[in-house]
């Protein structure tokens, strides 16, 4: 199973609708040029030919590879902070939306786990405004997760000692996904999900 | 806080005690330009002038940055495996030994943060004869734990569903911690392996 096409993550993006087919193109293809060879060791001109474009044509679309890569970052993170935020405001207790979150959090890393590279380990070359927006992002994340673990600890249904250690952790088990998650892996990604799932539970005290 | 200097991590290798201290100066320049740009993205002369050297003298301690990145990765995963040897061959139940081992490997990846990132993301820029030695050496880490879980399961210390997903997720919670923590983290190394502990624990089915 190979990680999940692009076009798949840009429906959150403003103006996904109607954004021209090449685009996307180029988008693949700088996101497959980042994940193997890093985001300053690919030129425009990788990016373009990959996409079976000239490197005037890839100008039409996007100013620079950095203007690729700020949308990469903020359309991965947009997607992950709405299936967070989903699965927070879903049905039953904390515990059953913490299970629902981690297992679709996990899941999506080992399925899109090439943009989940590119999104995660590039983050330094972003720009100082995309730098900006994405940081926000992440935070947004980071409280989602806090928050359902406060709500869980409230309703006595979680034991936390440190909240910010145990979203962290939460957080850190789903992205470390995309870095070791292959095609070759024996779990699929929802059953990586589910036993994810589980594990976090324990970790956060909840008697599963 | 900075990242560990790489002299302190190289104890493990051989040769290290009769090595020039020119080839030191080499590998922590090589690690900096590496976590930094990338691996493909730095040239032998981004290396060189980093360590205050020319390129030429650099070619008489190593043939290219492939060689250099080699060495650091098999230090990196040597010093690991050490690590991971001593705490599930030291004393006390699998639970102690399990505490002992997440905190320290955990500890090791907030300090060696720079040198960590290098080892985990950039394995596939590695020569073939390079790479089966690192490969090598990373089952090792995971036969360790996974070892060190069925043997805290037989003692009825544990309750794990699925040893293999255990022993990754305790894995990849220490390594992704290469990637996110900072001078600005506001738990030291060992704080943040205390918590880790804790959390692992729980997650293993201890009673904590």
């Amino acid at each position: 199973m190979t990680s999940t096409p692009i076009a798949d993550l840009w429906p959150t993006l403003p103006g996904a609708d109607t954004r021209p087919e090449a685009a996307y193109r180029l988008l693949q293809a700088a996101v497959e040029s980042f994940a193997e060879r890093g985001f300053h060791a690919t030129t425009t001109r990788d990016i373009a030919t990959a996409a079976g474009m000239s490197p005037a044509a890839l100008y039409i679309h996007y100013q620079s590879k950095a203007a690729l890569l700020a949308e990469i970052s903020q359309a991965g993170h947009t997607a992950t902070l709405a299936l967070v935020r989903a699965a927070a405001a879903g049905d039953g207790g904390p515990a059953q939306r913490m299970r629902r979150m981690v297992e679709q959090f996990t899941a999506w890393h080992a399925r899109a786990r090439t943009v989940g590279r590119v999104v995660n380990y590039e983050l330094h070359a972003l720009p100082e405004d995309a730098y900006a927006v994405v940081a926000a992002l992440r935070l947004d994340i980071e409280r989602e997760v806090s928050a359902l673990i406060e709500a869980g600890a409230a309703a006595g249904e979680f034991e936390v000692a440190e909240v910010r250690t145990a979203a962290r952790a939460v957080t850190s088990l789903g992205i470390d996904v995309s870095r070791w998650y292959t095609e070759r892996s024996s779990e699929t990604p929802e059953e990586l999900g589910r036993r994810y799932g589980d594990l976090v539970l324990r970790m956060l005290g909840a008697r599963v």
